[in-house]
């Protein structure tokens, strides 16, 4: 089935201990939709600017990603950099210029209304809520990212559009810093009464967790020899396992801890090389096989 | 079959968000021994002093721990004393007074010298191979516990110690000081090369993972409403861990996973109560309880 995502394209300039590059293409939509387009028909709606090259487009469309909500507008794209140290959850902002993104205002083409599952990248909550409200009929799943700065500074508003959402993608000190609990049984519960059924906390190199109100499922991170670029690793995390539901066409138990598995491999795949590199050519057998790897990492008999 | 342990027996003074103990029995040998009593008989070296009494003995005998080995001499025993923030992770040292284990020289008793699982818990490394010396035919499998401390003092006896054991069980962060290494992959690479068969790397909630040369088993931190005091839970998974093996007989792949689950299963009880109240009384019912809890926590299909 269709899954739509709306959210930021842009362009990244990265350092890491293992190399630096100065703009690659980035953006939470994008790491998205290229990790989704391995398990469904992504449609994505977000902005660029003139800057934003036919050969930049070929990576999403060589995915088959729907490009028809990818507005073109005069200005620059969305332009981040950052560093990060030996520790890759230690990460310096250098640069954040919004350009063309702060006019951003999403406009579902006709088509994409029909769309039965949603992500809502991390933007502010009120384009968020926007874009749930041009959807014709209530998505079968909804899921949404956010971050410190919207928790911070648009909490009403991330309220009335967390009503509407079945699945909050965080990670846990974003988990902790919604709901002013430090025990993340006791953050799930608190915002499962903000409207999402269920909560999916990411941990990067520790793995991620899925709660629901009838079960937790934990998924440890993939031993990887090679991290050479953590950006994108959450948002290629959220386009696996929405991907993985949209193709499913359910969010049953048995589906939901699947999505889990293929939201870890393509986090494990996004870090692997700096940008959307590992991400964009991947095979099929690569993920089949990443996945079986993930059985045996975490396969026991009592 | 028998397994030993060589470590400390102490008081401790704790406080965290939930409450406070003035002084209650801890030490790495008390954690370990409770833990594993539950798999297999425990022979306990240790040194208390004279304000040691029989109500402190009974709780580990009533488990049925072999105290042949805990040494009694004139003075008093280590205490230890520690705050915890929110954050579980860290803690503050309020005091460390070591008293007789300042001067403890670990003696086996004759019975002991057969014992076929050993644990050495973190104390001197030095120390730690006097123990192997005494031990008279070459056990089955020992595993070693260490700490910065010893890692950056007394790095040549360290070494020459872990040449002779199996399995060494240490925090992510000692992983990295040991060796220099920041990705565990390759650190787990550079430890076999120190002597060790198997690296297990503790990381508290966020659970535990076995490397060796073959496999890679990794097993996420138990979900918990409570937790109350983290002190210990790292020698009562090392507890549930060696009490496994030694229970097995053996340390086969089946079995090395299996006693990854049970180490688990400790290390998630001991931090639901202050001190040893939890571990000293569990019932066997419980144990499979939680063991199976956790094979829903990571079970898929793919």
């Amino acid at each position: 089935m269709e899954l739509l995502v709306v959210g930021s394209v842009a362009f990244d300039g990265i350092e890491t201990p293992f190399g630096k590059v100065e703009r690659t293409l980035g953006g939470a939509a994008t790491h998205f939709s290229l990790a989704a387009s391995y398990f469904a028909p992504v449609q994505l709606v977000g902005v660029v600017g003139e800057d934003f090259e036919e050969k930049h487009a070929r990576i999403l469309r060589k995915r088959g990603v729907d490009l028809e909500g990818l507005e073109r507008t005069p200005g620059k794209t969305f332009f981040w950099a950052g560093k990060y140290g030996r520790n890759p959850n230690e990460r310096t902002t250098l640069a954040t210029e919004l350009n063309v993104f702060a006019g951003f205002r999403p406009r579902l083409p006709e088509r994409y209304r029909e769309s039965r599952f949603v992500f809502l990248a991390n933007i502010d909550p009120t384009l968020q809520l926007s874009v749930l409200d041009q959807v014709r009929r209530t998505p079968k799943v909804t899921a949404l990212d956010t971050m410190n700065y919207w928790i911070e500074r648009t909490p009403a508003e991330l309220r009335r559009t967390l009503r509407r959402v079945d699945i909050l993608i965080i990670n846990d000190e974003e988990a902790r810093q919604l709901t002013g609990e430090q025990n993340l049984v006791f953050a799930a519960a608190a915002i499962f009464k903000m409207g999402p059924k269920a909560l999916v906390i990411k941990r990067g190199e520790n793995g991620a967790t899925l709660m629901t109100g009838q079960f937790i499922f934990s998924i440890p991170g993939f031993p990887l020899k090679r991290v050479k670029d953590p950006t994108g690793a959450g948002d290629s995390f959220a386009g696996g396992f929405m991907g993985w539901l949209a193709k499913a066409g359910k969010a049953d138990t048995g589906s939901l801890r699947r999505a889990m598995v293929y939201g870890s491999v393509m986090g494990s795949f996004a870090v692997e090389e700096f940008g959307v590199a590992r991400v964009a050519r991947l095979r099929a057998r690569e993920i089949a096989d990443r996945a079986r790897r993930f059985e045996r990492l975490t396969r026991f008999e009592l």
